[in-house]
C-alpha cells in the first residue's frame, strides 16, 4: 500500500520512498568523475540508505552491491549499460551523467531483481531522441480556458494568476518524476501564446530560467512556446515576415539573451496559422520559412524548434462537404518535404483530427521521409473523459506507434520524437485522478522504447506506484486499466466517426453538438446512415493520403477495420460491419457493453479497498460514480439519437429512451 | 431625421430636442402648488422654452396656450384630463405631480396637434397600476453571465466591477425616458442575487438610495432584488425560515434601514427556490409564507413583495417524459390562490416557458383571482435575436395582453401590474440595436393601456423618436419593425416548439442544443414526427390547466393554432395543419420565408439611408448583415436537421443542405 499523500501535500506517484527500498537497503560506490547529474545520482543513492540503512561512497575498491561507473559528466549520450555476475556487483556504466540517472531509475523499476542472480551485459538507450512533454498552461487565468487550457487537474504548477509559482520544491519533484519514466524536455506554457505569455520570452525570462534550474538538475531541457508575432508585439516591428531581415536579426538576438540565462534552453514550440494563432500565411510564405527562422536563431546554440502541423481552417462552413479538415495537415505540409532544417521538428498529431478516442493514424508522419518528426499524443485526456473517467492511453499510444504506414516501418522508427500534451497541475495527485498518473508514466517508457508492450509498462507503473503490492492489487489494477480506452470509446462515438462532445469544454455527449459547427468535425447522421465519406472515389479524398497498403484498406467499406469505418464512410445503418453486426446494432452493443464494463470496473475498485491507501481508494471510487453517471449519459444520448433517426428497434429489446 | 448622439455620448432616444418644438414655442402658465415632480415638469418645460422661444410662468391670468393646472404634490394618483376649446388655451389637469408629469408626456406625443382645434375632456389614466422594469444588472461581473445577464447592450448603467457607477445624469436621463413612456417602477439589479448584490439591501443601500434619488425626480419608485437567504448570509442567523421569529425580526428591521434612506421605496422582488436560489422550501414553508414575511416586512411602509412565479426543476431528467416544465408554476402557484398579503404580487412570465418567441399564454394568468399579479414580459432579446436582430415585440406583448383565459376577460384586465426585463445598458444607443429602443418605448406604453393597438404605439416611437418624418421613413419603419417578430418566429424554432438555441448564451441554432439537458426543454423529434405531447388524454396534462374554453381547443391537434401546434401535439411530419400544410412542408416555407423576409427588410433599410442620421443608419445596417447571416444559419440549419430526420424533400425543390 503506498503511503497517503505526505504532509507537503504531494503524493510521491511512481516514486515512493518504498519504492527505494532494494537500493538503499545495499552499499554502492560511485566510480568516476562528478558533475551536476551524477551529484543527482548520488543525492537520490545516499537519501535512500539513510532511510534503509544502505551505503554509498565515492571510488573503488570496498566491497559492495552496487558499481555506477560513470565516465564524466559532459556529452547528451543517455545509453546505459547493466551487468551482474551471479554474485554481484552490479554494475551500471555510463558515459555521462544522463546515463547514469536513467540507470538509476532502470534499477528501481527492477527492485530485489537487480540484485539477484546474473545480468548479461544490456545496453539500453532510448529509441527516440526527443521525449518532451507541452505544458498548455498559461500565465494569465484566460477568461475561457483558465490557468491551464485542457487542465484537468487543478491549477499550474509553474503560473498562478499571471505570475510565477516560484514553488521550486514541487518543479524539482515533478522533473524526478519525469525523469523516472524518461522523459527529457519539457514546455512549460501553452501553445496558444496570449500577451502575457509572449513575454516569457523576453523581459520574463527569469522565470523560465528559474524553472530550468530545476528541471536541469534531472537532465531535463526546459522550452518555450512563443508566438509568431512576437517581433511585432514584444520588438515592435513592423512586420513578422519570416524572410525579413530586421525580424530574423530579431528572433537571433532574443535567443540568444535566452542562451545567455538558459544556456542548456531546449528551442522553442510553435502553434502557427492554427485556430487564430498568427503565422507565415500572412507574409505569403510557408510554414518551412517560419519554422526555418526559428532554427537559424536556435542552431548557433544547439536548439531545436518545434513547429506544429495542426494547421486547418477552424472558420468552415458545415454545409460545404468537399473541404475535409481531416485532410489539412497532410495537404499544408506533405508538400515542404526536404526544406526544413535539421534543427527544425515538425510536430505532427498522432491522427487527423484532434486527440479522439478512435482516429486512424496521421499519414503525415509517413509522408515527410526528409523531416525531422515528432508525433503529438495527449496525455490530457480533453476527449477522453477529462481525468473524471478511468482511460489509460497505452494501449491506443502503442496501436499507433507500431502502425505500418508504408506496411514496413512502424511509426515509433519513423519519429524522431514523441510529444505529449501533460495531465498534471497542481493537484496532490499531480494528474487529478490518481488512475492518470498511469498515462503520464505509459507516455514516458513508450517514448524510450515505442515498442515496448504497454502492459508491461503498466506492469512497471503498478510495482513502483504500489511496492510490494499483493497479486490481488495487481490484477485488480490491470483489470480496471488494462481495458478502459476500449471501453470509453465503446460508450462514447462510435465506430471511429469522432467528436459528439459538449461544444467548448468538451466534456460529456452531445451527438450534434458538433454537427453545425464552423470546426469541420461532422458525422453527417439522417434517417439513412451516418459517417463522412472520406474514399478517393466518392468522397473527400483522404483516403488516398496514406500508402497504398493502406488506401485500398480504407478505401473500401468491405476491408476498411470496423473501429474506423465511419471515418472513412457514409454508411446505411443496416451496414454489414466486417465484425458481424449492423452498424445500428453494433452502436446498439457497445454502448450497453460500455455502461457494464465501467460498472465492472467500479465494484472491481471497491473489492480494492483494504489494499489501496484510503483517501487515494476513496477519491477513485468517488470518481467512478462520476464517470459511471456520465457513461449512462452517453448511451442514452447515443442511443436514443440513433433510434429515433434510424427507427431501428434494438435486437435485444433493452430500453432505448 | 434624429440628431447625431450627443456629445454626452448618449442618444435622445424618443425625447429629442426636436420632439420639444410644439411645447416649447409656446406661453405655458402653471397653476397650483408645486412639489418635486411638478418642479421636473416646470424645468422640462422651461427648458423647452429657452430652446424654442416660448415662455412659462406660475400662476393664473395670463394670456397663454397651455395651463398645466394642478391640485398639489401629494398622492399616487397618476391620472390626468386634458381639455381645450377650439381657441385654446390647452388645460391639462391633474390631482399631483404624477398626473401632471404624464400628461406633459402626452402632449408631446400630440405634438402640434395639442395645440390646435377643439378637445373634448379627455381623461387619462394608467390600466396597471404597476408599471415596472427589472434589471438584471450584477454588481460584481459574473464569471459567465457578464455584468448584466442576458444584457445584449454594454454594460449596466449603474453598476461596474463590484461598485456603482455614480453617473447620477445618465439616470435622469433614463428615468426621464422611462417616465415619458409610462413606467413607473424599476428594479435596480438581478433577481439572481449573488453575494455582493446581497449586499445591497444592507451596508451598500446607500448606491441604491443615489439612484433612488434621481429616479424619484420622474415619479418612479426604486425596487431591490433580494435574496431569501439573507438573514443567514448578511445576518449570520442560522435560517431564514419564513415563519422564524428571528427571522422576520431581522428582515422587518432591515426593511426599516432601508425606508430611512429611501423613503418611497418600492419593495422587493424575490427570485426564489428557482435555478438555484434559495426559498421557502427549504424549511418546508410555501411560497405563500415566503411572500407574505416579506410582504409584513414592507407593509408598515407602503411597500410591496414581488414575487415570481417562476418555480420549477431544472434539474429534470430527460428520458423522464411525464415531468414537464411548462405545468410546474401552475402546479406551485395556483393552489395557494388566496394565501398571499395584500402587498404581495405574484410575478409570472407571460408563457409558461421561458421567454420563447412563441408560446401560449400562461394559464396561472388565470388561476389566481384572488390574488395579486403581475405579467412579465422579456424587453431584452435573449430568444429573440439578442438585439441583434430586429425584433419588434409589441405585437407578441399585445396578443398575450389580449388574450381571453377564460373567454372573457382579457390577461390586462386580470393583472395589476405588468413588469419587463431591461433591455438597457451604458451602450449609446442604450439598447445596442437602435430599432430595440422601440420594444422598451412599446413595452411601457402597454403597461399604461394593454389594450392600446400596438402599432398606433409604434406610429408614436417614431414620431417622437424621427420629429418630422417624412412619410417615406414612417413607412419604411414600419415596413422593418411591424413585421419582425413574425419574421424571426419563422426563421427560428417552428409551431410553437420552442428553444432550439445554443446552450447557455442562447444565440443561434442548436436544434438539440437541449435536447438532452437536464432544462425541460425537449421537443422530441425524431424520423417520424416533432413536438411535444401536452395533452390531457395522452401527454402531461399541460393543456388541462387552462379554462375549458382553451383546454379544448388546445387538446386536439384539429383545433390548436397551428402556431402552437407543437406545444401541445406530437405529431407526424406528414399531419396536415389547419394552414393547409403539412408540418414538414410548413419548417421548409417558413424557413426560406424568414430569410427572405429578412433580406428584404434589409433592403428596405438600406433605402432608407439618406432619411436617417448616418451613424444611427450605419450601425443598424451592419447590424441587418449579422442578422442575414444568422437567419441563414438557422434556416439551413433547422431545414437540414428535419430533412436528415424525416427524408422528405421539399415540395418546391429549393436547396436544403
Amino acid at each position: 500500500m503506498p503511503p497517503p499523500v505526505p504532509p507537503d501535500g504531494i503524493d510521491p506517484a511512481w516514486l515512493p520512498p518504498a519504492a527505494f527500498r532494494p537500493l538503499g537497503s545495499r552499499r554502492t560506490l560511485i566510480r568516476g568523475r562528478g558533475g551536476p547529474l551524477v551529484e543527482t545520482v548520488y543525492g537520490e543513492v545516499a537519501e535512500a540508505c539513510a532511510r534503509f540503512g544502505g551505503s554509498v561512497g565515492w571510488g573503488g575498491g570496498a566491497a559492495c552491491d552496487l558499481v555506477l561507473d560513470v565516465a564524466g559528466e559532459a556529452g547528451d549520450d543517455e545509453s546505459f549499460t547493466l551487468v551482474r555476475d551471479a554474485d554481484g556487483p552490479t554494475t551500471v556504466t555510463a558515459s555521462g551523467g544522463r546515463g547514469l540517472l536513467h540507470g538509476l531509475f532502470h534499477l528501481l523499476r527492477l527492485g530485489e531483481g537487480a540484485f539477484r542472480g546474473r545480468w548479461e551485459p544490456e545496453v539500453h538507450r532510448p529509441a527516440l531522441p526527443l521525449r518532451m512533454l507541452d505544458h498548455w498552461d498559461n500565465v494569465d487565468v484566460h477568461p475561457v480556458m483558465g490557468q491551464v487550457e485542457r487542465g484537468y487537474a487543478g491549477g499550474s504548477i509553474f503560473w498562478v494568476d499571471g505570475r510565477a509559482r516560484h514553488e521550486p520544491q514541487r518543479v524539482r519533484a515533478y522533473a524526478r518524476l519525469l525523469a523516472a519514466c524518461g522523459i527529457n524536455a519539457v514546455a512549460v506554457n501553452n501553445v496558444n501564446v496570449h500577451e502575457t505569455e509572449a513575454r516569457l520570452l523576453t523581459d520574463r525570462i527569469g522565470e523560465v530560467a528559474a524553472l530550468a534550474a530545476q528541471f536541469r538538475a534531472y537532465g531535463i531541457r526546459t522550452h518555450l512556446s512563443v508566438t509568431f508575432a512576437a517581433p511585432i508585439v514584444l520588438g515592435g516591428l513592423a512586420t513578422a515576415d519570416p524572410l525579413d531581415a530586421e525580424v530574423r536579426e530579431w528572433w537571433g538576438e532574443a535567443t540568444r539573451r535566452v542562451y545567455d540565462v538558459i544556456p542548456d534552453f531546449g528551442g522553442y514550440v510553435v502553434k502557427a496559422d492554427s485556430e487564430g494563432q498568427p503565422g507565415p500565411f500572412a507574409y505569403g510564405r510557408s510554414h518551412a520559412d517560419g519554422a526555418n527562422m526559428l532554427a537559424a536563431a536556435l542552431a548557433p546554440h544547439g536548439g531545436t524548434v518545434h513547429w506544429r502541423a495542426f494547421v486547418y481552417d477552424h472558420r468552415q462552413d458545415w454545409r460545404d462537404r468537399s473541404t475535409d479538415r481531416a485532410r489539412a495537415a497532410y495537404d499544408h505540409f506533405a508538400p515542404l518535404d526536404g526544406e526544413f532544417a535539421a534543427n527544425a521538428v515538425l510536430q505532427v498529431k498522432h491522427g487527423p483530427m484532434d486527440f479522439q478516442v478512435r482516429e486512424p493514424v496521421s499519414p503525415v508522419i509517413g509522408a515527410l521521409p526528409r523531416t525531422r518528426l515528432a508525433v503529438e499524443l495527449q496525455v490530457t485526456q480533453e476527449y477522453t473523459g477529462q481525468q473524471r473517467h478511468v482511460c489509460w492511453l497505452g494501449q491506443m499510444w502503442s496501436e499507433v506507434l507500431r502502425f505500418r504506414l508504408d506496411g514496413e516501418t512502424p511509426v515509433g522508427q519513423l519519429a524522431d520524437g514523441l510529444v505529449g500534451v501533460s495531465n498534471v497541475g497542481d493537484d496532490p495527485y499531480w494528474t487529478g485522478h490518481p488512475l492518470a498518473q498511469a498515462n503520464l508514466y505509459t507516455f514516458g517508457r513508450l517514448a524510450w522504447d515505442p515498442g515496448a508492450d504497454p502492459r508491461r509498462v503498466l506492469d512497471e507503473w503498478i510495482a513502483l506506484t504500489h511496492p510490494g503490492a499483493p497479486d490481488a492489487l495487481v490484477s485488480g489494477l490491470h483489470a480496471v486499466l488494462d481495458g478502459s480506452w476500449r471501453s470509453y470509446e465503446k460508450y462514447t462515438a462510435p465506430l471511429g466517426v469522432g467528436f459528439m462532445v459538449q461544444p467548448g469544454h468538451h466534456y460529456g455527449p452531445s451527438v450534434d453538438g458538433y454537427e453545425y459547427s464552423p470546426w469541420g468535425t461532422y458525422h453527417f447522421a439522417d434517417r439513412d446512415g451516418v459517417g463522412v465519406d472520406r474514399t478517393a472515389a466518392t468522397g473527400t479524398g483522404y483516403a488516398a493520403q496514406y500508402a497504398k497498403v493502406w488506401a485500398d484498406v480504407y478505401e473500401s467499406a468491405a476491408s476498411c477495420p470496423d473501429e474506423l469505418v465511419l471515418f472513412f464512410h457514409h454508411l446505411p445503418y443496416g451496414h454489414l460491419l466486417r465484425g458481424g453486426s449492423t452498424v445500428i446494432q453494433h452502436i446498439y452493443d457497445t454502448h450497453f457493453d460500455g455502461v457494464a464494463e465501467v460498472t465492472a470496473a467500479r465494484d472491481t475498485w471497491a473489492s480494492l479497498r483494504d489494499l489501496v491507501e484510503p483517501s487515494r481508494h476513496a477519491r477513485v471510487a468517488e470518481l467512478y460514480e462520476e464517470q459511471l453517471r456520465s457513461a449512462r449519459e452517453w448511451r442514452d444520448q447515443v442511443n436514443s439519437y440513433f433510434f429515433r433517426k434510424s427507427g431501428v428497434p434494438d435486437a435485444h429489446g433493452r430500453r432505448i429512451h
